[in-house]
């Protein structure tokens, strides 16, 4: 059967993860739905990264295998249609072989934190950010999470759920910056062990307030002690922004 | 009684414009309730434009008189209580004189229109910008808005119900430019006539599409004749983004 590469936008917020589950609305089970009503198949759509209830993104990847060869824009149209109301956008299908696997075939994966540093709550960015009203340091944020970066165990940023084989990851990047009163946060890595970016950012945030050093982020790493981590942040600012293959 | 001068953010899907109207949410009456809830007072809330539904703002300004001074950080604060669950939020609170008129004490308005230029749905922007599926030349649409420029009749980019005393407005900016897929329309002036700004974004995406020349742009404006104009271009990509003091 052909196999398709996605790329995928959605908002996270109505949705619990991308995963099915029985009974809750799904980023993955609003595609398997659409592609059934596309072309009557019960699809598999297998993503590269399962972002948590709230988590947006705009480049999931999946793919899909279908029953016959369809031009890769008719793949695409059909799911603009098959896909209203949800939030839930197929912005580009690809035909690659089957040894290609969204998941396992990922080099490295590339996500966006959003925080607004202002008082006022968020009007238009309500579900797309995280407001922090005291001030942050972003600078001192930014420097702080270079001691991140690098193969280390990460269990001080690991959910206690999380179901990977070791809690020892390499981080790629991990940059802050900020423009105007929006701080970002963008980080990558091969993989992420479960709430690994929503649990350094709010370390970070930790640091941007002025109550961590960098210090204080190194030592809580090399605890690998869940209990030293920062509040997490929320899923709504966080982004899957990118997959590389 | 002290005058304050407030700078609002607004998303505007769930409202019927800025205007308060019987039965009907609006900002201007989210507004006035808070006042009511913070100092007990009824309060009229002037703002600069009067936004149509599902228009947003990050940059509305507004005046009230309140019986009492208070800190302005308070002003903000308090709002930022008594808005919620609203989207509608008080950036900023500023003691003025009694002079100061929001709406009469403008030199200009400052609006920013978002289209974005692809074929699958907006996930993430939905009610945020014009999704557009046709290829679009934000070059030749940005030759022809300056056209535009100037002073004019501009009837043919007015409102059947436009209240203003004269369709003779003076165009001071309208600026077209491509950012990945968005395409951004900014445009100022002292002030706008009722869907003028929406009525040449639509005249603009006929030149993007090809379909106008930058003389077909022209010949509209001259005509002065509203049946000219292109399709008006829906509300949820029109933000007020400023005004100018």
């Amino acid at each position: 059967m052909p196999r398709y590469k996605l790329i995928i936008e959605y908002d996270g917020t109505p949705f619990a993860g991308w995963q099915v589950q029985a009974g809750l609305p799904t980023v993955q089970g609003v595609l398997a739905e659409a592609f059934r009503r596309f072309c009557g198949e019960a699809v598999q759509v297998s993503g590269a990264g399962r972002t948590d209830a709230g988590v947006h993104a705009t480049g999931q990847v999946a793919h899909v295998d279908l029953a016959r060869e369809w031009r890769t824009d008719t793949v695409r149209d059909a799911m603009t249609a098959q896909l209203r109301p949800h939030p839930v956008a197929v912005l580009q299908a690809e035909r690659v072989p089957d040894s290609f696997d969204a998941r396992f075939s990922a080099t490295k994966r590339h996500y966006l934190y959003r925080i607004v540093n202002r008082r006022p709550d968020l009007a238009l960015d309500r579900d797309r950010a995280w407001r922090i009203p005291q001030k942050l340091d972003a600078q001192a944020m930014h420097g702080a999470a270079q001691r991140l970066l690098g193969k280390h165990d990460f269990s001080t940023f690991r959910a206690a759920e999380c179901q990977a084989a070791s809690p020892v990851k390499t981080l790629e990047q991990l940059d802050v910056a900020q423009v105007g009163d929006e701080i970002r946060v963008v980080t990558s890595a091969r993989s992420f062990l479960h709430h690994q970016v929503r649990s350094m950012v709010g370390s970070l945030m930790r640091v941007g307030e002025g109550r961590w050093s960098a210090d204080d982020l190194e030592a809580a790493l090399n605890a690998a002690d869940r209990t030293r981590c920062g509040p997490m942040a929320p899923a709504s600012g966080l982004y899957l922004a990118a997959v590389s293959y």
